[in-house]
């Protein structure tokens, strides 16, 4: 293998696959980038066996091909060596006993190379009918259900993403057992399957982190032991969850015996206020109290003082309620909400919370009340 | 003590006094803010023991004044109590049974406090005749010099910065023992006396987040056992590192048998690549060596692979030279000296590597060699 790129071009697939590569030390050819030349152009890869990230340079982004083939180099090393030149043309030039040599005029590293053999196979294949998101919307879905993931390893399934498809609908469920989010948005075509998929959300995270566009298109292919992403000049393939997602469809009732009405960003603040007298060990329990067009959330840490915070509110019924829960969940859930009213919708002090937009469903939040009137 | 004020106002100043307030549980006195209500306006305090911060708000800027007094109290959650109210009116009021109110329209926080007796006499005095300089100049003297302070505690006078004056010059000097960094500037007037201490670096670099005005002047009251800097509506204190400061002045030698002169943007940028195949428990080694107006910068990691950078250099004598010295100390060193070339002083590979700007000796760099050849 030998060729001559531009230090940006490099740098900017660089960008891409290092995020593929291995941060542990377990098996180091995890920890390398395999580059291939061929006659299509070079194609950068890694992966670290939960995610693999391959990425492409077509031939007339190349300033010269010399000799075409493929080496398997330390990730980090060629990232950051990279990283720190010039931006000029770089040599990239394999020579004998697995060693690259990568110059510009006035520098020249020497680097020791892994075998190619050893490099994992990544199988990353397609369907003739994947499904195609924007990415925009992508990101939305994601973000307002992924911070509801568990992040305890007891229960594998949940530090997942529930990924389901059916006809026209794709929904994205999240759930650590003491709250979930749910949205639901409308696909193009239909689907011609029916999927139920787990992706782990922390390789969903890393995935959002390689969008530039968001005006873009993926493509989405769903297999049975993996999902693979295509956009721009980017493959990422992401390993499944196997086990059973729990059925949450059930949990979300159809009826409330109270709705509260609420500016979000009064109720937000308050919170946010209330939360500074409450403390983990406590599970962030503050109360909330309504009294007519009011609600009052208070919290206390009895060394440090308490706190009370007046909101106005709109109920649909006279009734009241006095209600607890984690003032954590409560933000965390108010900041995807997207709109200026929130609707709280209650089934006494020992039912689920329900958060959603006022004018549509397409996003549930969901708090387990904590018990302590 | 009960008074009305700007919730901006109020936080600009716990901005300022929060720096002062122990992140350590040892005393929770030293985790309060005293604040005192006078005559004259609201005073604000706080000390871990190693530095004291005072700062005032006068009556002008104070909405409504009620009743004169002094509380101690949290610290911590007074600075987030109030940068989480609204930009709005907030009104404090002592309460019976060492408790205050602090409250907006809408909300009502009751907070404990602690006894205004237990709170530590700050001892904030001042000299008739300070040593004034401008922020800016004193932040480029501190900037230049800290980084070479050492972080062990086992010697503890080198963990702060030397800071001498005699008649008009002001003199900076900090050492870990490998490396040195130094600098001179004059001041206005001749100072009355001669001053030799030594401040913890950690407290000067507390007392440089405080300074918001390049242009305004630092008023300095030097005493045996302290050292008080007064700019603004602030007052600084830190305690002095008692103990004899090594006498550096004559490791600084006045002849050299070959200065080398070279471009620092280009030196700085090969010895950042080099620096990539060094490690630190090998003291990240990197060698460089002379041939005629070349210099040959270059380093390796022998599972990983080696690096060769070359630089244009100039030389005051036909001589050679091969020397090793820490990437790492060298970076250092060159980031601080703000000049395009750079004077390298050499007296063998063996002697002490000292870097200055081409065209003044106000600021020195010392660099101990690695013995590697």
């Amino acid at each position: 293998m030998k060729f001559e790129i531009k230090q940006e071009i490099l740098m900017e697939h660089l960008n891409y696959v290092i995020k593929g590569v291995s941060s542990k030390n377990l098996r180091p050819i995890l920890n390398c980038i395999k580059l291939s030349l061929t006659d299509d152009g070079l194609y950068l890869m890694s992966t670290d066996n939960e995610i693999a990230i391959k990425t492409f340079i077509p031939t007339e982004k190349i300033e010269k091909i010399e000799t075409l083939g493929s080496i398997v180099v330390s990730g980090r090393y060629l990232f950051e060596i990279i990283r720190k030149l010039p931006n000029d043309i770089v040599k990239i030039e394999e020579v004998i006993d697995s060693k690259i040599f990568i110059t510009t005029p006035n520098s020249s590293f020497n680097l020791n190379c892994n075998s190619v053999n050893e490099f994992p196979d990544l199988e990353l294949e397609f369907n003739k009918n994947p499904l195609v998101i924007n990415q925009r919307l992508f990101k939305t879905l994601i973000n307002q259900t992924s911070f509801a993931t568990s992040t305890q390893e007891s229960r594998p399934v949940l530090t997942g993403i529930s990924f389901n498809v059916e006809n026209n609908l794709l929904e994205c469920t999240a759930t650590d057992s003491y709250r979930l989010s749910s949205k639901k948005i409308e696909i193009n075509e239909n689907y011609p399957e029916k999927v139920s998929i787990i992706i782990p959300t922390k390789n969903i995270s890393e995935l959002m982190k390689l969008f530039n566009n968001d005006e873009d298109d993926i493509e989405i292919h769903i297999f049975n032991n993996k999902i693979i992403f295509k956009f721009e000049s980017i493959v990422f393939m992401s390993r499944l969850i196997s086990g059973t997602y729990p059925d949450t469809s059930k949990l979300i009732p159809n009826e409330f015996s109270l709705i509260v009405k609420v500016n979000l960003d009064n109720f937000y603040r308050a919170i946010d206020r209330a939360s500074l007298l409450t403390n983990e060990a406590d599970k962030n329990t503050i109360k909330l109290e309504t009294k007519g067009n009011i609600a009052i959330v208070s919290s206390n840490i009895p060394e440090i003082g308490n706190v009370e915070e007046k909101i106005e509110i709109e109920k649909d019924k006279e009734e009241e309620i006095k209600i607890a829960f984690s003032s954590k969940f409560m933000l965390d859930a108010l900041r995807v909400l997207e709109t200026n009213e929130i609707e709280i919708c209650l089934n006494g002090e020992l039912k689920p919370i329900i958060l959603k937009n006022c004018d549509n469903n397409s996003l549930i939040e969901l708090i387990l009340p904590i018990r302590t009137f």
